[in-house]
This record gives C-alpha cells, sequence and structure tokens, in this order.
C-alpha cells in the first residue's frame, strides 16, 4: 500500500508538471511512456492528423497475453489554466501543500491515469507479466480539444493492431463530492440542432411590405421549450432540451430582418434512439410552424448515442473494490456530460471511475493525496478481481 | 409655367450635381443660396456640432415682412449611391434622359427643394418682396444622418433670431405612386426598446445548476407579439409592434447562456401618448413574465410622440393647390416612417407634400421633369391661396 501511494503521486506530480495543454503533448505522454516501459509495457505513440485539426499525439501502452482484455482509458490533454494570478501555486509546477497536491489536470484527468499507473505497477510487481490476461493503456491528447484525432482514432488503429477489448474503465473524475460516490455507468446521448427561419426585410414603418421571421421562431423555439420528452426511469434522469442561442443581429430598430436563428442541445436518456429524436423534434417544429413558415432545421453532425453498460461483472467488480476502500457503495450514474466513454462503448464494456471531480476546469485545481493513494488501492483491488490467481 | 418649370429643372439638375452625402454639404446649400439670394432671400449658413457626431451645415433663408410667416422644410442631404454599376447614370451626374432625371436626391428630395425654390422665385417675381407675409426655407444636412445637428437644432436657432412659423411644408416624397396620391398630415410616434433577462450561466448537462435566460425572454417576446394596441382610427392605421432582433451571442452548444436579449420597434397612432405606451408595455411585461425572472425593460431615448396636425386652412389650401394641378384629391395620410416633421410640429402646424417616393433610397433614383413642373406649379398656388392679393 506504501508503495502504490508513493508512487501514485510521484506519478502524478511529474504528469502535472507537463504543460499539456490541449493540443500540446508536453511530455505528458513521453513521461508515462517511460514509467509504463519501465514495467514492461509494449509502449506505441501514434500521431494522428485531419485538416483543420492540429496533429494530436496519443499514446498505446500494452502488458500481458490473451484475453481477458482490459483497458484504461483517459487523457493527459488538459484545458488551459485560466487566470494565472489566481492560482495559488504554478498550475504546472506540482506542488503539494498540506497534503493536497494541485496542478492543471489535478483531477482531470493525470491523477486518474498516475492512481491506474501505480495499481498496474504493483499488479505486475506481485504478479509479474504473465498475470493471465492483457492490462493496456489508451490515452489521448485531444479529449479536451476537437476530439477528432484522439480516442476514436486510437481504438481504430488498436483494433487494426488486432486488439479485443473486454472491458474499460475510463478514469475521468466521477465522483461529484468525494471518492466513493459515483460509478458512470452509462451516459446520455447529445443532440444539437440549428433552427433557420427566414422572412423578407423591410423597413418596421411598413410591415406589410416585409415578413418578420421572428414571430415565426419565437413559436417553433417555445414549442421546443415546451416539450416533455420523457419522465427518466431507474438508471436515467428525464431527457432535457435547452435553448442555447437565439441570434437575429440585426442592429437597427426600424429594420424587419430576413433571418432569425434559434439553436438548441438535448441531453437524452436511453429511451430514446437519436433517430427517434430527431424525428420527434422535426415533427414538434412541423406541428408548431405557422402556416407558410419557411423555415430550416439542421442537426449538428456530433450528436452522440445515449448507454448503457450492461456488464453486471465488471459494474460489480469495481463498485466491491470503491466499497472495500471507501466503506461506500458507489452510485450508479449516468448523469452529467458525455465522455470518450461514448466512442469506447461501440467496442467494449466501459464504465468511468476516477477522481472527484469539484476542481476540474476550475482555478486551483487539485487533488488530495489520500485520494490518489485510495484511488489507486481501488484499481488495484479491481485488477486483481478482474484478473483472479489461477489455482496452481 | 414655362418658367416656373424650367427654372425648376435647372435648380433640381444643379443640387443633384453636388455630392452631398450626409453629413458632406457638397456644395448643395451652396448652390441653393445662390439660387435664392438672387430672387432676395436673406440667407444664413448655420453649421451644428455636437461630440460624436459630424459638424453639419444648415441653411434658413427668409423674405417678405410680419406675419403669415410660411417655411418650407427640407434636406439637401442624401443617402450614399449604393452600387454605382447599377445606376444607369452617374449618381451626381444630374443627366436628362427620356423627359426623367437621374440622381441621388431626385425625389428625395433635392427635386422638392428645386420645385419650391422654383415655386417661390415664380411668386416673387410676380408679386414682389412686399408680398404681405414671410416666406422662409428651412434646410438642413443632416436629416439622413443622426439628425442631430440639423433641423431641431435650426429650429431652435430661428427661434432665437425672432421668428415664428405659421405653416410649414415639408417637402418629402409623400406620394406612393404618381403625385397626387397624399399629403401627410401627420405621423405616427416611434418608441423603440430593449428587454434584457439575465440568468446564470452553465453546461447544459447540469441544467439544475444555471438558469437558462432564454425561456423567459421567448415568454416576454411572445407576449409583445401578441399584443393589440388598438383598431386605427379614422386618420390613422392600427398600431404596430415588430420585434427587431433577439440576440444571445453564444457559439457553443453545450453552454447555457448568461443573459439574452431582445429588442423591438413600435409605429403607434395618436390613441397613445409616449408615457401611456410605455406604461403599457411594462405592464405587459410585468404580467407575462415568471415568477422570479431577472429582467430589465429600457426605452430608447429616441422615441417620438405622434401627432396629427389639426390647421384645416393649411390642409385645404394645399389639397385644393394639388387637386388643380392633378385633377384629384390626395388622401390625408399619416402612414410610413418619421420625418423632421415630427420636430416641426412643436413649431407650427406642419404638414408634408413632394414628389412620388418610389425609386428614393434606391439606385436609379429619378424624377419625371413633368412632376418637377406639376409640384413647382402646385406650391406656386398654394403660395398664391395662403398670400391673398390685398384688395388694394
Ligand atoms: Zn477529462
Ligand atoms: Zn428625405
Amino acid at each position: 500500500m506504501t508503495e502504490v501511494l508513493s508512487s501514485a503521486v510521484t506519478i502524478a506530480r511529474d504528469l502535472l508538471r507537463c504543460p499539456s495543454v490541449t493540443p500540446a503533448e508536453g511530455g505528458a505522454l513521453q513521461a508515462l511512456e517511460k514509467t509504463l516501459q519501465s514495467a514492461g509495457f509494449a509502449v506505441s505513440r501514434v500521431i494522428f492528423s485531419d485538416t483543420g485539426t492540429p496533429d494530436i499525439e496519443n499514446l498505446f501502452a500494452t502488458i500481458g497475453e490473451g484475453r481477458p482484455h482490459f483497458v484504461f482509458a483517459g487523457h493527459t490533454d488538459v484545458v488551459p489554466p485560466g487566470d494565472l494570478a489566481a492560482w495559488r501555486h504554478g498550475p504546472f509546477d506540482g506542488t503539494i501543500e498540506d497534503g493536497v497536491l494541485y496542478g492543471r489536470g489535478a483531477v482531470d484527468m493525470k491523477g486518474g491515469i498516475a492512481s491506474f499507473a501505480a495499481a498496474a505497477l504493483a499488479f505486475l510487481a506481485d504478479r509479474g507479466p504473465a498475470f493471465g490476461g492483457t492490462i493496456s493503456f489508451l490515452i489521448t491528447g485531444d479529449e479536451e480539444g476537437p476530439a477528432v484525432n484522439g480516442t476514436v482514432k486510437l481504438l481504430d488503429w488498436a483494433k487494426a493492431q488486432g486488439h479485443r477489448f473486454d472491458a474499460c474503465i475510463v478514469g475521468e473524475p466521477t465522483n461529484p463530492a468525494a471518492l466513493g460516490d459515483a460509478i458512470k455507468v452509462g451516459r446520455r446521448g447529445s443532440l444539437s440542432g440549428t433552427i433557420t427561419v427566414t422572412g423578407t426585410q423591410g423597413h418596421v414603418a411598413y410591415p406589410h411590405l416585409a415578413r418578420n421571421p421572428i414571430p415565426g421562431l419565437l413559436q417553433l423555439l417555445a414549442a421546443l421549450d415546451g416539450l416533455t420528452l420523457d419522465q427518466g426511469n431507474d438508471r436515467f434522469e428525464p431527457s432535457n432540451l435547452e435553448i442555447v442561442s437565439v441570434d437575429v443581429g440585426n442592429p437597427a430598430f426600424n429594420v424587419i430582418p430576413a433571418r432569425a436563428e434559434g439553436r438548441f442541445n438535448i441531453r437524452y436518456n436511453d429511451i430514446w434512439t437519436l433517430a427517434g429524436l430527431k424525428d420527434r423534434i422535426t415533427a414538434t417544429l412541423q406541428a408548431a410552424a405557422p402556416q407558410g413558415l419557411a423555415y430550416t432545421l439542421d442537426f449538428k453532425r456530433d450528436a452522440s448515442e445515449s448507454f448503457l453498460t450492461h456488464d453486471e461483472t465488471l459494474i460489480r467488480s469495481l463498485s466491491d473494490a470503491v466499497e472495500a476502500e471507501t466503506g461506500r457503495r458507489p452510485d450508479l450514474s449516468t448523469g452529467g456530460g458525455t465522455s470518450d466513454a461514448r466512442f469506447i462503448k461501440n467496442h467494449c464494456p466501459v464504465v468511468e471511475f476516477g477522481l472527484v471531480g469539484q476542481t476540474m476546469h476550475k482555478v486551483n485545481e487539485c487533488v488530495a493525496l489520500d485520494d490518489l493513494d485510495r484511488l489507486a488501492a481501488i484499481y488495484l483491488r479491481f485488477l486483481q478481481a478482474y484478473f483472479p490467481r489461477r489455482e496452481g
């Protein structure tokens, strides 16, 4: 235990000292590669490119042989530090004060990676490389950015290399207040859309010569806002639609504009398929549109499906490990935003468990050393349960 | 008549050749000053200044003595020509083709000024300077611009010089299709306002931690849009409210914004006072606002009151002159936008009559030479009726 502790803190501190704001690698993958190689992992650094986005470095590391194949997924890139003057310690200094480690990425999610790396190292030190299966790291540098040159491509790359995963834990900060609060066993889907109403520009003094697009748009948006999509179910909150912007951009008080646009986002549960939800929105607008209204509805292409992981063994093993270390049975949550788990679920059952999210993306992001230690212990217990010792 | 005709066309052509796009004087007031001085007018050129607006040249010219004091009001500034390539003839060339004079300002409203100048010259040639009253020109160079350094200040300046007006004709193009269609005997008022709703920014995945300002704004705007202010009356159309813009400016689909803004303009008739209308809008929003909604309502300071001119002698004299020249009794209209008449009505009864507005503010703005001629003849008849020959 003491060894796991000191190792998680040391690895976390090394990672936090790398300024890996998306899309910069910042030395973080390099540091992780060194740590994993020292434990015998075969490490691949893979760069992906796409037009209009920066090149991104990613890391895939693997050890062991055969099934089951467990993969830990995460990201070393971080959001910008924001107001530097407001930080208690430099965001890339890795300062420890009163048992707390400060730095951008402390909980989201270099700390989670460090805890899992420490757990894997301890596991391998105990069991050796012939532990009866495979452990891999799938680490991207593009989670906080456009996510184009990250997890999706790395999953495909691993598949092309012959890797088939049986289970995955994503190390994102899933605990709202204290370690042990919640495992994420699914995620809501996300669907965004834009409604554009076109009219005829004119002068406010001659409204009969113009067609104001705004009243029609208001009616469409009111219909969306009034929509009750569902009541949720035992695993998911009710689906929720938010109108996120309405824009006309007309600077003149005496001009009736030609065009008005409204934008919305829906976070939806597994009661809906993506296609079914699109149909519902389309039909709602059709029913609400005044006769003759000229409008278009465009769904954004980055929509994601909702999902719920049904691998009860994976969920129970992780829950048991959490309970053993924290004394609390974690909630099985599906709340919050999307994560790269939405891509991984197409390859294998995936759950998420990591540190406490309270300081993520904020000034003075930090993690208690105790939490790094206990998370490493949880991951270690999970690995021990997932790869049981064979009867000798 | 022939003399009036040739004179109106000549004066109009001279004015059209001056590129007096607001705020440029462009030689137009200089040309008018020369014309009026030659007929004996005392001409003052007055420059007004204000912080944040360009200096503007204006012209006041007067002839005669004592009451009644008639004033003709107008502007020599013009809106920009727009797409030069789309003009049949140069917008400041003053080209005549097939009995039509082309140029920016042909109808709005250098042509109207030219016709009145020609009428005044003919009247004075006939009656001499002791015609039994006073005729003045009140000409601004700031009607199409911010209107800060124009008519309002020139009216105050004239008052300070001791001038008291008994009646005014504004020479704006009041005829929708043909000369003789309409005299404007009043104008609707205009009231603009901005509604700002504030909420609390947040992530769409955590709507309970945010307060989206958009649904509340939609409710307020729907209440305004659903408002029936009045049914109009025998002189005015119903008052009309247009929502002219709605703006949030949130580029992110995953963010609930902190602020949403809606803007509206009302063109209202004489059933309302400005204060009464403001009260009605304020009360409508109060009644429509959901409990606890944080919003502000700000009325723009450039609001204008509606007005209706009650000087039946002025209206009848002008209508008679129009009918005598065109064979048609003009409508007494209060439609359309605002004009400088809204300022003049605080000094004396005011009506508006000028050319045909169809090409105003458009490419290939133009006026039929016949219309310039007939408008001059109408103005001349009006002056003859307004200043009857005294029994000698
Ligand atoms: Zn993260
Ligand atoms: Zn005008």
